[in-house]
């Protein structure tokens, strides 16, 4: 059977060539400053686009980079690290593998941070080696670029802009700790825009939204660790002072990998450019393979699993209790899992080192997607009307199957915690339930129309959307906590003067 | 000569259509409520474009319209009114006229507000009997619509949305008094964003950012008069508490007949959609007449000059002021001018009742453009690259020609105080002097590519942001008064006692 037609997105690509082709000159040159794994990959859709605008394309990456690697449609100029490939994959593998721990809140809190830390020292040492590399950032200043393009969710690229002296367009999904939002001096009510990783909708009840004031309080303190670095490297490598606000507004244009359509309503500001789901528009006929598996799963049709490039592994026991789930329901699934394979894998369960996500997805024989709801996956998704079970692991991924959910197009399960009795039984409820299939659906004709969300205003009250009646709740329990410390210790003073 | 290659804004039309096709079935049905004046003119382009896309229109409007006639793209139903053509038709002449009238400035405002309020009142009349009309309004709601288009300036178009409880999509230029902030629910921190007719950019000093506050807050008592009644109306009709707030509010989709091409940056929201320049998309060829003027032009070119159509007669004293300005410069002046013709009038200067003002402008000969301002004729001049002498009336105008007066794409010209060297001057400067020129090509360029200001964060430090000085300042006054004011009844007091 053909694929259904499910055309690209012409407007979400022209907008994105709006927005970078008044920098670039006709065939003009683009630097790319990308950020290595899974951000570096949703990247390739636009570099082809642009190749084939006849832009020339420069990327430059340090020598132990895991995924940026030569390509067809531009150049890689490597510069070395006194650091391994190994070392890079070994961070990337430990983001993975930890998810799976199963250890005490705080613990877990503080490997974390542990973690962050130690990775993003790795990867600030490779954006000084960069920006010390006299040689390499000769070459560049003498090879007329147009513009930077960079993800600044860390933000070496910038950096290189500023001293290039380039205009620079950010390309990225969200920032952590709202950074995107004081980049942008973008406004962002904490009363009914969630803060990520809050977990909070666009609606939310009195304690709710004391949660996101006391995230919003909390995380300057948070981010501090991982960008200022980037701020100081900045000040010396420009001899001026720079902070992280001079490095996050620096870009004349945001794209952003999300829109209105997964995301809540919010302000926005007139260089923000929403170019959510631009990776379903490159669609190809599926391989021999792949062809043969689907046409083989009859009636019942595919179930795609993925949890992404970041997971190469699952500990056994988690991988034994999902294959059994997976053998429970009459689809064929097909599993990208690199790892060993569960020895209870099922007849209707294949393994494949990688596969065709969107093109799959994209196949009428499609009946659901196990994702771990990064980004691309979402809209990958939504673009091809498939339901969705979500097993958010890390980052904004939560925040993304959580917006999913809440709009009826899947269910959500904690992968810690989800016994195989779970996963078969989310996985029989939207593939079974129509409603998952129509609220997917729904949004698959807003996305394809680049369709605006009919907004409807929230209903709050001046002082709710100010945040003054949490303000005053916050402030009343400061005040009541030095009260109660004053008049303790002039009991203390009381007692000792009796004693 | 061949016009130059002008192509359309294929952007901004699929912006258009990406807006209002989604509320649309396959071949829909829309209700337009248009309102009367230069506001139905600029509909045209979109009514168009609708109608090639296969869509029905129907156009609601009151017999005694002025502007709003039958057209080949919609069909027409109009409702009967207890005035006349001629009152509404008296009321567009009084505004064009009482441009002109030298009066103190006291005076000026009185007769203003009671003149607004005055035609307000005639055409809240006919809104009253749209609505009261069963037979039409109960024929609408068996007609089956996708959707009601309208102009919220008066907003009785949201009535009668709300009342055949259809979606509702705005399209509009900007409501006075933060009408637009307020039914968006968008951030509008006065620190920066300029209020209408402030007359401010979006660079303040101090006391502009208190001008900027103090017209904020007077802002809600000005709008009162025109705005509440459709309030009031709206209650009567739907039977329950509406206010400006709710008809404000009921839009999906704003299209906003502007960009950030003509404004300053600002927080937007997700369903506002700038369409500004739409209507420099439809491009003819110039008929006989006007291909015989330009042609006969030579070397030196010529000059567009409209005021727009609501000034029909300008006073005589002033109509020859102006034609011995347009005198004075080489170029032939084409004058759309339907009052009597001054008796100075040039060789070099042809009257015409009406001109292709797009076509004219997009002729390579074009070298200047007087207008008054209004949102049209300034797209049209960025969209054509000509640069302008620009003569604000009323309304918006003011705020318009700054704008274009700070980018260095014109000079501005206070009507009623200008002396015919100065318009000279004037043109001279701007055919002449080649920065006027290039800063408009350069805007041009911006608007042709849908371009995104590459906008640079504004700088005011976090007080400032939240207008805290201003607030503190204007709070010291009222404080200071107070004070005053206590004072001197406590000495009036103490003197009372002693006497």
């Amino acid at each position: 059977m053909a694929a259904r037609s499910r055309g690209p997105r012409p407007l979400v690509l022209s907008l994105l060539l709006c927005a970078l082709n008044p920098l670039l000159s006709q065939g003009g040159k683009l630097l790319l400053v990308p950020v290595d794994g899974s951000h570096w990959l949703s990247l390739f859709g636009v570099i082809q686009r642009l190749h084939q605008q006849g832009h020339d394309i420069v990327v430059i990456a340090s020598e132990a980079s895991v995924y940026i690697k030569e390509g067809a449609f531009y150049t890689l100029k490597s510069y070395p690290v006194p650091f391994r490939r190994e070392d890079v994959e070994a961070s990337f593998t430990g983001l993975g593998l930890g998810v799976f721990e199963k250890k005490p809140f705080l613990q877990r809190v503080v490997e974390t941070y542990k973690r962050v830390k130690k990775d993003s020292a790795l990867l600030l040492s490779a954006c000084s080696h960069l920006l010390y590399n006299e040689e390499l950032m000769a070459s560049l200043a003498e090879s007329g670029f147009d513009a930077v393009l960079t993800d600044p969710f860390l933000p070496c690229g910038p950096i290189v802009a500023l001293r290039l002296a380039l205009p620079v367009v950010f390309f990225l999904h969200s920032l952590p700790c709202g950074l995107d939002f004081q980049g942008t001096r973008c406004p962002s009510p904490p009363s009914y825009v969630p803060r990520v990783l809050s977990l909070n909708s666009d609606h939310m009840t009195f304690l709710q939204r004391v949660k996101n004031m006391l995230i919003l309080v909390s995380e300057g303190f948070l981010c501090n660790v991982v960008y200022s670095p980037y701020a100081s490297l900045a000040s010396e490598v420009l001899q001026k002072d720079v902070t992280v606000q001079d490095l996050m507004g620096s870009a004349s244009v945001w794209l952003f990998k999300s829109d209105f359509v997964k995301d809540y309503s919010r302000p926005i500001m007139p260089n923000m450019v929403f170019i959510g789901g631009i990776n379903c528009a490159s669609k190809k006929p599926l391989s021999q393979e792949f062809e043969a598996y689907v046409n083989a799963s009859g009636e019942h049709g595919i179930v795609v699993f993925s949890l992404g490039s970041m997971v190469s592994e699952i500990p056994k026991e988690k991988a034994m209790e999902i294959a059994d789930a997976l053998g429970k329901i009459p689809q064929t699934v097909l599993w990208r899992y690199t790892g060993t394979p569960p020895p209870n894998l099922a007849k209707n369960t294949i393994l494949v080192k990688w596969l065709p996500q969107n093109d799959l997805l994209g196949h009428p024989k499609a009946r659901a997607f196990i994702t771990h709801s990064g980004s691309h996956g979402i809209y990958e998704g939504i673009c091809n009307g498939v339901p969705m079970v979500m097993l958010p692991l890390f980052g904004d991924q939560m925040d993304n199957s959580k917006r999913m959910e809440t709009r009826g197009a899947g269910l959500t399960l904690n992968v810690l915690e989800m016994t195989s009795e779970d996963l078969a039984n989310a996985l029989k409820a939207v593939i079974n339930d129509k409603s998952y299939r129509k609220s997917i659906w729904f949004k698959r004709r807003f996305i394809q129309k680049k369709m605006f969300n009919s907004l409807k205003a929230h209903h709050l009250t001046w002082y709710q959307y100010h945040s003054v009646d949490v303000i005053g709740f916050l402030l009343a329990i400061v005040l009541g906590v030095v009260f109660i410390d004053k008049m303790l210790r002039r009991c203390q003073q009381a007692l000792g003067k009796r004693i």
